[in-house]
């Protein structure tokens, strides 16, 4: 039997300390591998980890330059275990070539007071929308491993004057393609998988590449076991655009109105 | 001449490649220092290293457990230095204890289209509210070291049926005490004074702790300058409370209606 190509994608062995991965050009972006699937190697470089305890609470991953197509090697420490807390540090590399920092947190939850505070919005179901055509677009190879049904905010180049949009919010339906059961992997590949902001405030496709990433993990494994298949609502919405940098803030739904991740990043970006 | 107390605060002295300060009276938290001058003196560490390029882009501190009293080490480490972007690896100890971790990025900045999507709220001039009374209410010493001015979203332990309210959203105006002009340090430490958002749900103090906080720089010096001894304006609003651990986003506004900075932190708490 073949592994789903994201089980692969984000495959590491590990020996004395070190995981070892490969690039897969199944989740190619236009530089270098899609950010989400570092990302989530990063991730599972922490979740393979022997000592590790807990599930994900907090990921921030930077990206320092790209990463060649090839091996690439990961260190995973945990710099402090609490009680309920474990906090690890983070970096990816490629002989002496630092190519990802980053810092992780996992924790035991116990119950307590809960409620989500932010509103799921009025979307129509995912039956109702069609899927971005990625064979007949000048898309990146990542784009054709997630099923994304765009309902709002998608660049249209072609778009005529005023060119430029109000507002950069997205609002899409997106699952692995082919089906893969969501895990604490997947989500955290799915938090990246928005186009840049300004491509959509501007109409436009303009140099662009996200230089930190950070995701807080809002969910237990048994709430990604219950999404299984089904869709997950990407909501994302830039907030400054300034020289050269842009942030958004986005939130990954479950169909049914969970809130599983809250998501911020810092861009690149170029006129 | 005495300093600001701001300044004695994140003061460092720096010894082939490790900074060395002192916690700070003055910004004293319930247990260990305030985490918003922590991760000022996070980010002194790197804008006092001699190898820095470029304005904070953005930071990411975790707490990984309380800094005792006294004297405590910064690495503070460039991973990696590309043309426009340089990436920070950072950690804060005493003796063998890693009480944080962290990443940061600097960044040069070149002139691009530039907008700000999110809205400045419309709120009262900081001339019409009441300071917080820091002398007569059971708060943390760092309170004192900020003339807050809560224009919305203060918990009240004393409020009737019903005690939760609906959101968590907190306008304030915010300034340090006594005047101080902003720059990226102050403006980093302004990004965590918010009280925790589960107080302001559930009118009620209970234990809470910043994990993990993620702030990302939206101005350059010049803007900060043209600030001088304004307030700022916070706005905070929670997002996910779920099992022992929450998020927020936040904005910190000028006056004017500059977006300076967006932040996110997730925090622990107990019913």
């Amino acid at each position: 039997m073949v592994g789903h190509p994201f089980d692969l994608a984000t495959e590491l062995s590990y020996e004395s300390g070190t995981f070892r991965g490969q690039t897969s050009e199944a989740y190619a972006n236009m530089v270098g591998p899609y950010g989400g699937i570092t990302a989530a190697t990063m991730l599972r470089a922490v979740l393979d980890h022997p000592d590790r305890i807990g599930a994900p609470l907090s990921l921030t991953v930077n990206f320092t330059a790209p990463i060649k197509d090839g091996e690439f090697f990961i260190k995973a420490k945990p710099a402090r275990t609490n009680r309920s807390t474990q906090h690890w540090v983070l970096e990816l590399f490629q002989g002496q070539d630092t190519l990802c920092t980053g810092t992780a947190v996992t924790a035991l939850r116990r119950e307590t007071w809960s409620d989500i505070e932010a509103s799921f919005p009025r979307v129509p179901e995912p039956e109702k929308i069609a899927s971005l055509p990625t064979e007949n677009l000048p898309l990146p190879k990542w784009v054709s491993r997630y099923d994304i049904k765009v309902i709002k905010g998608f660049p249209d180049p072609l778009a005529k004057e005023p060119k430029e949009n109000i507002d950069s919010v997205t609002l899409q339906w997106v699952k692995d393609k082919p089906d893969r059961p969501l895990d604490f992997l997947s989500l955290t590949s799915i938090c990246d998988a928005f186009f840049p902001r300004v491509y959509i405030r501007k109409n436009e496709i303009s140099p662009a590449s996200t230089v930190s990433l950070t995701i807080y993990y809002h969910a237990e494994e048994k709430e990604l076991d219950a999404v299984g298949h089904e869709p997950l609502l990407g909501e994302a919405k830039g907030i400054r655009y300034y020289n050269g940098f842009f942030d958004h803030f986005a939130k990954i739904w479950s169909r049914d109105g969970n809130l599983l991740a809250t998501t911020t990043q810092v861009v690149y970006y170029k006129d």
